[in-house]
């Protein structure tokens, strides 16, 4: 029953994808695949790392997550095996898992760095095929992790905006947005709850005022900009029934405010 | 050998798709899991029963097809566990098992209302993760349907446009495009058989007359737009090696006649 | 353990491809399924010959791959059964083996004529359901494939354009463009090998030069036009970070130079 998962920017339908699957199942025809997504914007490491962050601790415990968003391969940038809290996961050391790695110190690292382990010859170009699933499927059958290489001691990190917290209001920004066009941001459930001290949230950006946060979607009327804590946790801006990336003319980076009334 | 099949309107590739995913296998990781579509239009009800009509018939007795196309996530609607024919739904109460429910009566409806056998805490805004993954995984795994919740009498269903058959033409219309433009009609081949009493049919369509239907794309000349009945068993508008919906400017709803020569 | 892969041009999430998966399902509840791609450009043969070749060497041997691009479905073209190395494959007999028949002469090949390993009734519309997917999965229930129709001769094959090789140059052209924009070539690794003499290489592609070869994309600056010998083991042109078929405004059938400083 040994499950793993694939994170990537190639695409759907990539050959690449495919030929990751065929080496999977070639060195353990009995694991199950599962797709994470294919769909990563190109090289975009940060929405790799988000998405980590939100799906794969949904995932049982010891499940194996390969996550290739990896605009430096062939570069002398590491590829590393990583056990954070329950879950496994072989990724380019390029800042991918530095949002699991904010809440939870993984508890052990190993850079990948024997050959024999690999699908040879190693292309330059495509290490997710060549190292990273040949080191995911060996895993599987239970191969001990030491045997892929030597300890690691911290992984590359990635700065991540962190909303300021002040007396009368909380700053964050727009940290992803999804398929929907809803705007996922750096302002959390739990930031909301410690510092509403009873108040109603007025959720502020690029000029628009919201008042008030719904429970979901259904709550307000067709068209309606509303804000609400999506399912990730996060305070997130929607369009009920459209899209308010496209509504605000805006996206990652953009400055959203929660004030008390 | 348990099968749970999803449809949604997430997208490919949505971080939503691999949550429930998480869900389902951290429950049963033995479970088979088939992804029928993600790409049902942005909650469009009405084409997610159209998916669910042409396609869960093909899957062995016992699959248990989740389908979240769920713009009420949130309100009062209910979730709800049916078997309709040989095959076991989980879905929201919104009319999108009412394509099925048309040709046959469901032999079991439950109301899922217990929540020991949900994720805690349920979000509001994804029912699809934290009620209906969940109490599919366990029924994967043998749950007895009446655990989930107390026994309903009726979904709520959607109305359906009827083909209209008259002394000489049948009155149909356009119930959906595929991702080709071909234009899939109200218009059955039964229908076709039981009144064509051995004449040939013309369709017309936004004032084009297609002269008798064919078996296949491949007897029609490039470009030319033809009429056949389609995989599903019903009358289809296409154009060979292009896109009919296209080049009739038409869509969903579009009225299509059959007449008698 | 049977693997079976699909490779279509129905789009990603299709309901022909589900409709697939159930049918495969529904003879195998065991089968292991795996989409390579639904991404073929719709009805380009060539396209899925391509894909076809690039991934399925990486499989394990014994796996059936299923591939529909089938523009000719309803006419009187065969549907066949073929080995081809370690193998096996189930397709319109139409080109779509004919970039794997290039290299490897098939150890056995034969006619899908027996239609009581068909689903009844035979669509005139879709033999990747009806008949394909069928054949398929009682192959990976271990029928005897001569059960499935006589033997036959050779396959249609399509002519692929040859590097030709000169004393000082080699003349290629581009054989396909990927999800990133990048160009895949003619001109193969070993065809370099065996032509440089020690000599480095200058690519030239619409007035465009490019000297020498990157090892990697990480070796170029962004949105630079670079050449290197991509995972398929083909000469590609590539923009760091950037689209190089929409940057040179060509695709399929571009030529292209290799020449010695």
């Amino acid at each position: 029953m040994s499950i793993v998962t694939l994170t990537t920017d190639f695409g759907d339908g990539s050959p690449y994808v495919a030929a990751m699957k065929g080496v999977l199942l070639s060195i353990n025809p009995a694991v199950t695949l599962v797709d994470i997504t294919h769909n990563v914007r190109p090289q975009d490491v940060r929405q790799g790392a988000l998405f980590l962050e939100d799906v794969t601790v949904r995932f049982p415990p010891g499940t194996i997550h390969v996550a290739v968003v990896d605009p430096g391969v062939g570069t002398d940038r590491a590829v590393v095996y990583a056990e954070i809290g329950p879950q496994r996961y072989v990724a380019p050391d390029n800042g991918l898992l530095s949002r699991l790695t904010r809440r939870t110190t993984p508890s052990r690292l190993i850079r990948l760095a024997e050959p024999s382990h690999w699908l040879q010859p190693v292309s330059a170009t495509f290490h997710g095929r060549d190292i990273m699933a040949p080191a995911a499927a060996r895993l599987s059958l239970g191969l001990e992790p030491s045997r892929l290489g030597p300890a690691l001691e911290t992984l590359v990190s990635l700065d991540w905006p962190e909303p300021q917290v002040m007396a009368e209001r909380i700053e964050g920004e727009v940290l992803d947005v999804d398929s929907f066009g809803n705007l996922s941001t750096t302002i959390t459930d739990e930031l909301l709850a410690s510092n509403s001290a009873g108040r109603q949230a007025v959720v502020v950006c690029k000029g628009r005022r919201i008042e008030g946060l719904l429970r979901t979607y259904g709550e307000g009327r067709s068209g309606e900009l509303i804000a609400l804590v999506g399912s990730s946790g996060r305070l997130e801006l929607a369009v009920v029934g459209g899209n308010a990336a496209a509504m605000l003319e805006t996206g990652v980076g953009q400055r959203v405010l929660v004030q008390w009334t």
